[in-house]
Protein backbone atom coordinates (compact mmCIF):
# COMPACT_ATOMS: atom_id res chain seq x y z
CA UNK A 1 0.00 0.00 0.00
CA UNK A 2 1.15 3.48 -1.19
CA UNK A 3 0.14 6.44 1.46
CA UNK A 4 0.48 9.84 0.00
CA UNK A 5 0.19 13.95 1.46
CA UNK A 6 -1.23 16.43 -1.30
CA UNK A 7 -2.74 19.90 -1.13
CA UNK A 8 -5.80 19.82 -4.34
CA UNK A 9 -7.89 23.54 -4.27
CA UNK A 10 -6.06 24.74 -1.45
CA UNK A 11 -6.95 22.04 1.08
CA UNK A 12 -4.38 19.63 2.22
CA UNK A 13 -5.17 15.87 2.77
CA UNK A 14 -3.50 12.62 2.30
CA UNK A 15 -4.11 9.16 0.16
CA UNK A 16 -4.17 6.12 -0.94
CA UNK A 17 -1.85 6.25 -4.37
CA UNK A 18 -3.92 3.19 -6.50
CA UNK A 19 -3.30 2.79 -10.01
CA UNK A 20 -6.13 5.07 -11.24
CA UNK A 21 -5.10 7.29 -8.79
CA UNK A 22 -5.64 8.91 -5.17
CA UNK A 23 -8.30 7.44 -3.06
CA UNK A 24 -8.70 10.57 -0.69
CA UNK A 25 -8.70 9.36 2.60
CA UNK A 26 -8.66 12.78 4.38
CA UNK A 27 -12.46 13.30 3.80
CA UNK A 28 -12.83 9.06 4.73
CA UNK A 29 -11.52 9.38 7.81
CA UNK A 30 -11.15 12.19 10.92
CA UNK A 31 -7.56 12.31 11.39
CA UNK A 32 -6.56 15.29 9.14
CA UNK A 33 -2.71 14.29 8.80
CA UNK A 34 -1.29 11.16 7.55
CA UNK A 35 0.34 11.73 10.77
CA UNK A 36 -2.47 11.41 13.03
CA UNK A 37 -4.12 8.64 11.04
CA UNK A 38 -0.51 6.74 11.18
CA UNK A 39 -1.05 7.13 15.22
CA UNK A 40 -4.89 5.37 15.05
CA UNK A 41 -2.93 2.00 13.43
CA UNK A 42 -5.62 1.45 11.30
CA UNK A 43 -4.03 0.71 8.22
CA UNK A 44 -6.19 -1.93 7.65
CA UNK A 45 -8.70 0.50 6.89
CA UNK A 46 -7.05 2.45 4.19
CA UNK A 47 -6.13 -1.15 2.79
CA UNK A 48 -9.77 -1.99 2.30
CA UNK A 49 -10.71 1.54 -0.02
CA UNK A 50 -8.21 -0.15 -2.30
CA UNK A 51 -10.87 -0.93 -5.08
CA UNK A 52 -12.65 2.89 -4.45
CA UNK A 53 -12.62 5.04 -7.56
CA UNK A 54 -9.92 7.42 -7.03
CA UNK A 55 -11.01 10.48 -6.24
CA UNK A 56 -8.11 12.47 -8.33
CA UNK A 57 -5.32 11.56 -10.97
CA UNK A 58 -2.23 11.28 -9.19
CA UNK A 59 -0.47 14.32 -11.29
CA UNK A 60 -3.66 16.53 -10.79
CA UNK A 61 -2.41 17.31 -7.06
CA UNK A 62 0.74 19.14 -5.47
CA UNK A 63 2.04 16.68 -3.64
CA UNK A 64 3.35 17.47 -0.10
CA UNK A 65 6.06 15.67 1.66
CA UNK A 66 4.99 12.24 2.97
CA UNK A 67 4.92 13.67 6.53
CA UNK A 68 4.48 17.17 6.38
CA UNK A 69 4.58 18.02 9.74
CA UNK A 70 6.54 15.02 11.90
CA UNK A 71 7.30 15.46 15.43
CA UNK A 72 11.01 14.72 14.53
CA UNK A 73 13.27 14.22 11.29
CA UNK A 74 16.31 12.87 12.35
CA UNK A 75 18.99 12.67 10.22
CA UNK A 76 21.51 10.06 9.92
CA UNK A 77 25.13 11.16 8.73
CA UNK A 78 28.20 9.10 7.34
CA UNK A 79 26.28 6.00 7.56
CA UNK A 80 27.70 4.09 4.47
CA UNK A 81 31.23 3.16 4.34
CA UNK A 82 31.56 4.58 0.24
CA UNK A 83 30.45 8.08 2.05
CA UNK A 84 32.73 7.31 5.41
CA UNK A 85 35.80 7.10 2.96
CA UNK A 86 34.76 10.20 0.23
CA UNK A 87 34.35 12.75 3.13
CA UNK A 88 37.83 11.62 4.84
CA UNK A 89 36.25 10.78 8.16
CA UNK A 90 36.57 8.01 10.96
CA UNK A 91 33.95 5.24 11.50
CA UNK A 92 32.30 6.25 14.59
CA UNK A 93 30.93 3.35 16.88
CA UNK A 94 27.15 4.93 17.31
CA UNK A 95 24.96 6.74 14.56
CA UNK A 96 26.02 10.25 13.50
CA UNK A 97 22.38 11.92 14.13
CA UNK A 98 21.66 15.63 13.82
CA UNK A 99 18.21 17.47 12.43
CA UNK A 100 16.13 18.81 10.12
CA UNK A 101 13.22 20.89 10.68
CA UNK A 102 9.51 20.11 9.08
CA UNK A 103 9.92 23.70 7.42
CA UNK A 104 12.25 22.58 5.06
CA UNK A 105 10.33 20.00 3.25
CA UNK A 106 9.29 19.65 0.19
CA UNK A 107 6.93 16.84 -1.84
CA UNK A 108 7.48 14.97 -5.25
CA UNK A 109 7.56 17.18 -7.75
CA UNK A 110 7.82 20.53 -5.80
CA UNK A 111 11.39 22.58 -6.44
CA UNK A 112 14.45 21.89 -4.57
CA UNK A 113 15.73 25.46 -3.47
CA UNK A 114 19.40 26.36 -4.10
CA UNK A 115 19.39 29.15 -1.84
CA UNK A 116 20.99 32.63 -2.37
CA UNK A 117 23.74 32.36 -0.53
CA UNK A 118 25.18 29.27 -1.91
CA UNK A 119 26.72 27.37 -4.82
CA UNK A 120 27.27 24.31 -3.20
CA UNK A 121 24.07 22.84 -3.20
CA UNK A 122 24.36 19.10 -2.98
CA UNK A 123 22.01 15.88 -3.00
CA UNK A 124 22.18 12.88 -1.07
CA UNK A 125 19.96 10.48 -1.80
CA UNK A 126 18.42 8.51 0.84
CA UNK A 127 15.95 6.40 2.71
CA UNK A 128 13.43 7.26 4.84
CA UNK A 129 12.13 5.00 7.96
CA UNK A 130 8.26 6.34 8.30
CA UNK A 131 7.56 5.24 12.12
CA UNK A 132 4.01 3.66 12.86
CA UNK A 133 4.07 3.10 16.42
CA UNK A 134 5.22 4.85 19.26
CA UNK A 135 7.94 3.12 21.52
CA UNK A 136 10.76 4.52 23.97
CA UNK A 137 13.84 1.50 24.15
CA UNK A 138 12.70 -0.71 21.74
CA UNK A 139 14.85 -3.39 21.13
CA UNK A 140 16.89 -4.34 17.66
CA UNK A 141 14.54 -7.57 17.57
CA UNK A 142 11.20 -5.50 17.72
CA UNK A 143 12.54 -2.73 15.89
CA UNK A 144 10.86 -3.03 12.60
CA UNK A 145 7.45 -4.14 14.25
CA UNK A 146 7.46 0.37 14.90
CA UNK A 147 7.85 0.78 11.24
CA UNK A 148 4.81 1.82 9.28
CA UNK A 149 6.79 2.17 6.10
CA UNK A 150 9.47 3.72 3.65
CA UNK A 151 9.97 6.47 1.14
CA UNK A 152 12.87 8.29 -0.74
CA UNK A 153 14.16 11.20 0.47
CA UNK A 154 16.97 13.41 -1.04
CA UNK A 155 18.76 15.72 1.80
CA UNK A 156 19.49 18.66 0.19
CA UNK A 157 22.85 19.81 1.81
CA UNK A 158 24.17 23.69 1.21
CA UNK A 159 27.75 22.16 2.09
CA UNK A 160 29.26 25.68 2.72
CA UNK A 161 26.49 26.30 5.77
CA UNK A 162 27.06 22.69 6.55
CA UNK A 163 30.77 22.99 7.16
CA UNK A 164 30.41 27.22 9.13
CA UNK A 165 30.90 24.50 11.99
CA UNK A 166 31.39 21.40 13.01
CA UNK A 167 27.78 20.72 13.64
CA UNK A 168 25.86 19.42 10.46
CA UNK A 169 22.56 21.13 11.06
CA UNK A 170 22.84 24.84 9.55
CA UNK A 171 23.37 23.00 5.53
CA UNK A 172 20.92 20.79 6.38
CA UNK A 173 17.66 22.62 6.99
CA UNK A 174 17.35 25.34 4.32
CA UNK A 175 14.28 25.68 3.28
CA UNK A 176 12.88 24.09 0.65
CA UNK A 177 15.48 21.42 0.47
CA UNK A 178 14.29 18.19 2.15
CA UNK A 179 12.30 15.79 -0.98
CA UNK A 180 10.28 13.31 0.18
CA UNK A 181 7.68 11.60 -1.39
CA UNK A 182 6.10 10.45 -3.40
CA UNK A 183 4.64 8.13 -1.24
CA UNK A 184 5.21 6.37 1.67
CA UNK A 185 5.63 2.01 0.98
CA UNK A 186 3.75 0.60 4.04
CA UNK A 187 6.22 -2.03 5.89
CA UNK A 188 4.45 -4.88 5.01
CA UNK A 189 5.47 -4.78 1.28
CA UNK A 190 8.75 -4.82 2.61
CA UNK A 191 10.00 -7.88 4.75
CA UNK A 192 13.67 -6.92 4.72
CA UNK A 193 14.53 -3.29 4.61
CA UNK A 194 18.66 -4.20 3.78
CA UNK A 195 17.37 -5.93 0.49
CA UNK A 196 16.48 -2.16 -1.02
CA UNK A 197 18.68 -0.54 -3.41
CA UNK A 198 18.54 3.10 -3.57
CA UNK A 199 19.93 5.34 -6.51
CA UNK A 200 20.40 9.34 -7.19
CA UNK A 201 20.44 10.33 -10.82
CA UNK A 202 20.85 13.83 -11.56
CA UNK A 203 19.72 14.86 -14.92
CA UNK A 204 19.27 11.02 -15.86
CA UNK A 205 23.12 10.24 -15.04
CA UNK A 206 23.43 7.90 -12.06
CA UNK A 207 25.90 9.28 -8.89
CA UNK A 208 24.73 7.67 -6.41
CA UNK A 209 23.84 3.74 -6.06
CA UNK A 210 24.08 1.35 -3.20
CA UNK A 211 21.96 -1.75 -1.40
CA UNK A 212 20.96 -0.88 2.14
CA UNK A 213 22.48 -3.73 3.92
CA UNK A 214 25.51 -1.49 3.18
CA UNK A 215 24.31 0.57 6.20
CA UNK A 216 27.08 0.84 8.83
CA UNK A 217 23.92 1.39 11.33
CA UNK A 218 20.99 -0.61 10.05
CA UNK A 219 17.69 0.55 10.79
CA UNK A 220 16.82 -1.50 13.40
CA UNK A 221 20.45 -0.19 15.31
CA UNK A 222 19.13 3.44 14.30
CA UNK A 223 15.30 2.47 15.85
CA UNK A 224 17.00 1.21 19.01
CA UNK A 225 19.42 4.16 19.07
CA UNK A 226 17.12 6.91 18.61
CA UNK A 227 14.65 5.69 20.65
CA UNK A 228 16.82 5.22 23.79
CA UNK A 229 16.96 9.21 23.16
CA UNK A 230 13.47 9.84 23.79
CA UNK A 231 10.31 8.03 22.27
CA UNK A 232 9.69 8.20 18.70
CA UNK A 233 6.60 8.79 17.85
CA UNK A 234 3.82 7.86 14.75
CA UNK A 235 5.04 9.71 11.69
CA UNK A 236 8.78 10.65 13.04
CA UNK A 237 10.70 10.20 10.38
CA UNK A 238 14.48 8.43 10.42
CA UNK A 239 16.44 9.61 7.64
CA UNK A 240 19.20 6.87 7.07
CA UNK A 241 22.17 8.23 5.56
CA UNK A 242 23.14 8.60 2.16
CA UNK A 243 25.78 6.29 0.04
CA UNK A 244 29.14 7.32 -2.28
CA UNK A 245 29.06 9.69 -4.62
CA UNK A 246 27.67 12.91 -3.70
CA UNK A 247 28.61 15.96 -5.48
CA UNK A 248 31.29 17.89 -3.04
CA UNK A 249 33.50 14.94 -2.92
CA UNK A 250 33.65 14.37 -6.94
CA UNK A 251 36.32 15.54 -9.04
CA UNK A 252 35.50 18.17 -10.11
CA UNK A 253 32.27 18.97 -7.60
CA UNK A 254 29.21 18.65 -8.94
CA UNK A 255 26.29 21.06 -7.87
CA UNK A 256 23.22 21.66 -7.98
CA UNK A 257 21.85 24.57 -10.92
CA UNK A 258 18.96 25.89 -11.83
CA UNK A 259 16.87 23.44 -14.43
CA UNK A 260 18.51 20.42 -13.28
CA UNK A 261 16.18 17.49 -12.30
CA UNK A 262 17.54 15.43 -9.27
CA UNK A 263 15.56 11.87 -9.10
CA UNK A 264 15.97 9.38 -5.86
CA UNK A 265 14.50 5.88 -6.88
CA UNK A 266 14.52 3.16 -3.88
CA UNK A 267 13.44 -0.40 -5.49
CA UNK A 268 9.87 -1.35 -4.25
CA UNK A 269 9.04 2.27 -3.30
CA UNK A 270 9.29 4.82 -6.26
CA UNK A 271 10.67 7.37 -7.49
CA UNK A 272 11.32 11.18 -5.82
CA UNK A 273 11.81 13.59 -8.87
CA UNK A 274 12.25 17.09 -8.34
CA UNK A 275 13.17 20.04 -10.41
CA UNK A 276 16.11 22.00 -9.10
CA UNK A 277 15.26 26.19 -8.61
CA UNK A 278 17.76 28.50 -7.79
CA UNK A 279 16.48 31.67 -5.94
CA UNK A 280 16.89 34.77 -7.19
CA UNK B 1 4.30 40.80 31.35
CA UNK B 2 4.77 36.94 32.41
CA UNK B 3 3.03 34.70 30.43
CA UNK B 4 3.35 30.85 30.81
CA UNK B 5 2.30 27.06 29.51
CA UNK B 6 0.58 24.92 32.44
CA UNK B 7 -1.63 21.89 32.90
CA UNK B 8 -4.90 21.56 35.31
CA UNK B 9 -6.84 18.93 35.90
CA UNK B 10 -5.65 17.32 32.98
CA UNK B 11 -6.39 20.38 30.57
CA UNK B 12 -3.48 22.15 29.11
CA UNK B 13 -3.86 25.92 28.56
CA UNK B 14 -2.05 28.60 29.15
CA UNK B 15 -2.12 32.02 30.83
CA UNK B 16 -1.05 35.50 32.33
CA UNK B 17 1.48 35.65 35.55
CA UNK B 18 0.45 38.29 37.80
CA UNK B 19 1.03 38.97 41.39
CA UNK B 20 -2.20 37.04 42.50
CA UNK B 21 -1.79 33.79 40.20
CA UNK B 22 -2.62 33.19 36.51
CA UNK B 23 -5.07 34.38 34.78
CA UNK B 24 -6.39 31.62 32.34
CA UNK B 25 -6.06 33.06 28.87
CA UNK B 26 -6.51 29.55 27.43
CA UNK B 27 -10.14 30.13 28.30
CA UNK B 28 -10.62 33.50 27.04
CA UNK B 29 -9.29 33.27 23.42
CA UNK B 30 -9.78 31.22 20.62
CA UNK B 31 -5.93 30.22 19.92
CA UNK B 32 -5.67 26.74 21.63
CA UNK B 33 -1.69 26.98 22.92
CA UNK B 34 0.47 29.99 23.78
CA UNK B 35 2.24 29.42 20.26
CA UNK B 36 -0.49 30.17 18.50
CA UNK B 37 -2.02 33.00 20.84
CA UNK B 38 1.60 34.31 20.10
CA UNK B 39 0.94 34.15 16.31
CA UNK B 40 -2.51 36.56 16.52
CA UNK B 41 0.54 39.10 17.61
CA UNK B 42 -2.41 40.21 20.46
CA UNK B 43 -0.30 40.83 23.13
CA UNK B 44 -2.07 44.09 23.68
CA UNK B 45 -5.31 41.66 24.64
CA UNK B 46 -3.52 39.72 27.29
CA UNK B 47 -2.11 42.51 29.10
CA UNK B 48 -5.75 44.61 29.49
CA UNK B 49 -6.29 41.57 31.82
CA UNK B 50 -3.34 42.13 34.37
CA UNK B 51 -6.19 43.17 36.92
CA UNK B 52 -8.67 40.27 36.57
CA UNK B 53 -8.76 37.97 39.39
CA UNK B 54 -6.67 35.37 38.84
CA UNK B 55 -8.32 31.62 37.89
CA UNK B 56 -5.27 29.52 39.75
CA UNK B 57 -2.46 30.34 41.98
CA UNK B 58 0.60 30.07 40.67
CA UNK B 59 1.47 26.72 42.06
CA UNK B 60 -1.57 24.80 42.46
CA UNK B 61 -1.02 23.81 38.29
CA UNK B 62 1.38 22.06 37.08
CA UNK B 63 4.04 24.07 34.45
CA UNK B 64 4.97 23.28 30.99
CA UNK B 65 7.41 24.07 29.29
CA UNK B 66 6.67 27.77 28.31
CA UNK B 67 6.50 26.85 24.40
CA UNK B 68 5.55 23.27 24.49
CA UNK B 69 4.94 23.04 21.12
CA UNK B 70 7.38 25.07 19.11
CA UNK B 71 8.02 24.51 15.55
CA UNK B 72 11.47 24.73 16.21
CA UNK B 73 14.02 24.91 19.33
CA UNK B 74 17.25 25.85 17.92
CA UNK B 75 20.42 25.21 20.60
CA UNK B 76 23.41 27.75 19.77
CA UNK B 77 26.87 25.72 21.65
CA UNK B 78 30.14 27.65 22.31
CA UNK B 79 28.55 31.04 22.33
CA UNK B 80 30.28 32.27 25.61
CA UNK B 81 34.38 32.98 25.50
CA UNK B 82 34.65 31.42 29.08
CA UNK B 83 32.85 28.41 27.95
CA UNK B 84 34.80 28.07 24.69
CA UNK B 85 37.93 28.18 26.82
CA UNK B 86 36.99 25.87 29.42
CA UNK B 87 35.85 23.13 26.22
CA UNK B 88 39.77 23.84 24.98
CA UNK B 89 37.34 24.77 21.39
CA UNK B 90 37.73 27.30 18.98
CA UNK B 91 35.74 30.21 18.89
CA UNK B 92 33.93 30.09 15.00
CA UNK B 93 32.86 32.50 12.84
CA UNK B 94 29.29 31.33 12.75
CA UNK B 95 27.17 30.35 15.45
CA UNK B 96 27.32 26.79 16.06
CA UNK B 97 24.11 24.88 15.89
CA UNK B 98 21.73 21.73 16.84
CA UNK B 99 18.46 20.98 17.40
CA UNK B 100 16.60 19.47 20.41
CA UNK B 101 12.60 18.03 19.91
CA UNK B 102 9.82 19.45 21.83
CA UNK B 103 9.15 16.06 23.49
CA UNK B 104 12.68 16.73 25.45
CA UNK B 105 11.53 19.65 27.42
CA UNK B 106 9.93 20.23 30.63
CA UNK B 107 8.57 23.20 32.43
CA UNK B 108 8.94 24.94 35.85
CA UNK B 109 9.29 22.37 39.24
CA UNK B 110 9.00 19.13 37.23
CA UNK B 111 11.85 16.60 37.03
CA UNK B 112 14.89 16.69 35.40
CA UNK B 113 15.52 13.36 34.24
CA UNK B 114 19.13 11.60 34.71
CA UNK B 115 18.61 9.02 32.16
CA UNK B 116 19.84 5.35 33.20
CA UNK B 117 22.26 5.17 30.33
CA UNK B 118 24.61 8.03 31.92
CA UNK B 119 26.04 9.22 34.75
CA UNK B 120 27.03 12.35 33.12
CA UNK B 121 24.25 14.23 32.81
CA UNK B 122 25.15 18.16 33.07
CA UNK B 123 23.44 21.12 33.58
CA UNK B 124 23.23 24.16 30.92
CA UNK B 125 21.85 27.41 31.98
CA UNK B 126 20.89 29.63 28.91
CA UNK B 127 18.48 32.28 27.94
CA UNK B 128 15.76 31.27 25.72
CA UNK B 129 14.16 33.55 23.03
CA UNK B 130 11.03 33.23 21.88
CA UNK B 131 10.23 34.61 18.67
CA UNK B 132 7.46 36.46 18.32
CA UNK B 133 6.67 37.58 14.65
CA UNK B 134 7.52 35.34 11.27
CA UNK B 135 10.48 36.13 9.02
CA UNK B 136 13.09 34.80 6.53
CA UNK B 137 16.17 36.91 6.18
CA UNK B 138 15.51 39.13 8.98
CA UNK B 139 18.37 41.71 9.26
CA UNK B 140 20.17 42.47 12.86
CA UNK B 141 18.67 45.94 12.91
CA UNK B 142 15.00 44.42 12.81
CA UNK B 143 16.23 41.28 14.79
CA UNK B 144 14.59 41.94 17.70
CA UNK B 145 11.28 43.56 16.35
CA UNK B 146 10.86 39.75 15.98
CA UNK B 147 11.53 38.77 19.65
CA UNK B 148 8.05 37.65 21.86
CA UNK B 149 10.02 37.53 25.13
CA UNK B 150 12.69 35.93 26.78
CA UNK B 151 12.78 33.04 29.64
CA UNK B 152 14.93 30.49 31.56
CA UNK B 153 16.59 27.28 29.96
CA UNK B 154 17.89 24.42 31.21
CA UNK B 155 19.73 22.86 28.30
CA UNK B 156 20.42 19.44 30.08
CA UNK B 157 22.99 17.39 28.41
CA UNK B 158 24.44 13.98 28.54
CA UNK B 159 27.72 14.41 28.24
CA UNK B 160 28.74 11.20 26.89
CA UNK B 161 25.73 10.70 24.46
CA UNK B 162 26.48 14.38 23.40
CA UNK B 163 30.30 12.81 22.49
CA UNK B 164 29.02 9.41 20.89
CA UNK B 165 30.05 11.27 17.64
CA UNK B 166 31.03 15.08 17.05
CA UNK B 167 27.32 15.69 16.16
CA UNK B 168 25.88 17.43 20.00
CA UNK B 169 22.20 16.32 19.25
CA UNK B 170 22.16 13.09 21.09
CA UNK B 171 23.01 14.17 24.07
CA UNK B 172 21.12 17.12 23.79
CA UNK B 173 17.68 16.20 23.27
CA UNK B 174 17.32 12.81 25.98
CA UNK B 175 13.45 13.05 27.57
CA UNK B 176 13.22 15.10 30.24
CA UNK B 177 16.56 17.01 30.47
CA UNK B 178 15.18 20.62 28.86
CA UNK B 179 13.99 23.03 31.34
CA UNK B 180 11.71 25.64 29.84
CA UNK B 181 10.12 28.41 31.96
CA UNK B 182 8.92 29.46 34.59
CA UNK B 183 7.36 31.58 31.80
CA UNK B 184 8.45 34.24 29.50
CA UNK B 185 8.73 37.63 30.13
CA UNK B 186 7.55 39.63 27.41
CA UNK B 187 10.35 41.87 25.02
CA UNK B 188 8.74 45.29 26.17
CA UNK B 189 10.20 44.88 29.45
CA UNK B 190 13.48 43.58 28.13
CA UNK B 191 14.72 46.95 25.88
CA UNK B 192 18.21 45.51 26.24
CA UNK B 193 19.16 42.01 25.82
CA UNK B 194 22.29 41.98 26.26
CA UNK B 195 22.02 43.80 29.63
CA UNK B 196 20.64 40.47 30.92
CA UNK B 197 22.69 38.24 33.85
CA UNK B 198 22.38 34.98 33.57
CA UNK B 199 22.91 32.47 36.73
CA UNK B 200 22.70 29.05 37.15
CA UNK B 201 22.48 26.99 40.78
CA UNK B 202 22.83 23.55 41.89
CA UNK B 203 21.75 23.12 45.51
CA UNK B 204 22.55 26.29 46.24
CA UNK B 205 25.67 26.78 45.05
CA UNK B 206 26.34 29.69 42.06
CA UNK B 207 27.92 27.19 39.32
CA UNK B 208 27.39 29.66 36.22
CA UNK B 209 26.96 33.31 36.24
CA UNK B 210 27.50 35.83 33.15
CA UNK B 211 26.21 38.92 31.91
CA UNK B 212 24.43 38.48 28.01
CA UNK B 213 27.14 41.33 26.45
CA UNK B 214 29.28 38.35 26.61
CA UNK B 215 27.50 36.40 23.85
CA UNK B 216 29.82 35.44 21.06
CA UNK B 217 26.72 35.99 18.65
CA UNK B 218 24.44 38.25 20.23
CA UNK B 219 20.57 37.85 20.24
CA UNK B 220 20.29 39.83 16.73
CA UNK B 221 23.00 38.25 15.16
CA UNK B 222 22.00 34.95 15.83
CA UNK B 223 18.15 35.67 14.75
CA UNK B 224 19.83 36.52 11.47
CA UNK B 225 21.53 34.00 10.71
CA UNK B 226 19.36 31.19 12.02
CA UNK B 227 16.14 33.25 9.41
CA UNK B 228 18.70 33.28 6.82
CA UNK B 229 18.37 29.26 6.79
CA UNK B 230 14.56 28.99 6.92
CA UNK B 231 11.78 31.28 8.24
CA UNK B 232 11.44 32.05 12.03
CA UNK B 233 7.59 31.38 13.33
CA UNK B 234 5.99 32.67 16.41
CA UNK B 235 6.68 29.95 19.09
CA UNK B 236 10.29 28.94 17.87
CA UNK B 237 12.95 29.01 20.41
CA UNK B 238 16.41 30.02 19.97
CA UNK B 239 18.17 28.58 23.17
CA UNK B 240 20.73 30.88 22.82
CA UNK B 241 24.20 29.63 24.66
CA UNK B 242 25.85 28.74 27.99
CA UNK B 243 28.27 30.18 29.68
CA UNK B 244 31.30 29.09 31.16
CA UNK B 245 31.09 26.71 34.57
CA UNK B 246 29.32 23.35 33.14
CA UNK B 247 30.05 20.58 35.64
CA UNK B 248 31.85 18.09 32.90
CA UNK B 249 34.67 21.25 32.91
CA UNK B 250 35.02 21.36 36.60
CA UNK B 251 37.95 19.55 38.30
CA UNK B 252 36.40 17.38 40.23
CA UNK B 253 33.54 16.99 37.71
CA UNK B 254 30.17 18.26 39.10
CA UNK B 255 27.37 16.03 37.38
CA UNK B 256 23.69 16.07 38.74
CA UNK B 257 22.45 13.34 40.56
CA UNK B 258 19.17 12.21 42.30
CA UNK B 259 18.00 14.44 44.94
CA UNK B 260 19.71 17.39 43.45
CA UNK B 261 17.83 21.07 42.46
CA UNK B 262 18.87 22.54 39.80
CA UNK B 263 17.87 27.06 39.11
CA UNK B 264 18.51 28.62 36.41
CA UNK B 265 18.13 32.53 37.16
CA UNK B 266 17.29 35.75 34.22
CA UNK B 267 17.34 38.84 35.77
CA UNK B 268 14.10 40.87 34.73
CA UNK B 269 12.79 37.31 33.73
CA UNK B 270 12.60 34.75 37.19
CA UNK B 271 13.93 31.72 38.34
CA UNK B 272 13.21 28.38 36.41
CA UNK B 273 13.89 25.55 39.74
CA UNK B 274 13.74 21.35 38.88
CA UNK B 275 14.51 18.85 40.95
CA UNK B 276 16.76 16.26 39.36
CA UNK B 277 15.48 12.66 39.49
CA UNK B 278 17.35 9.85 38.20
CA UNK B 279 15.45 7.30 36.17
CA UNK B 280 15.27 3.50 37.87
Amino acid sequence: MKLCSFTKDGTSSYGLVTEAGIVDLGKRFDAPTLRDFLATGDMAAAAGLASEPADFAFDEVAHDPVIPNPDKIICVGLNYHAHIEETGREETPNPVLFARFAGSQIGHDQPLVKPLESDRFDYEGEVAVIIGKEGRRISEADALDHVAGYACYNDGSVRDWQKHTHQFMPGKTFAGTGGFGPWMTTADEIPDPAAMRLQTRLNGETVQDTTLDLLVASIPRLIAYCSTILPLLPGDVIVSGTPGGVGARRNPPLFMKDGDVCEVEVSGVGILRNPVVAES
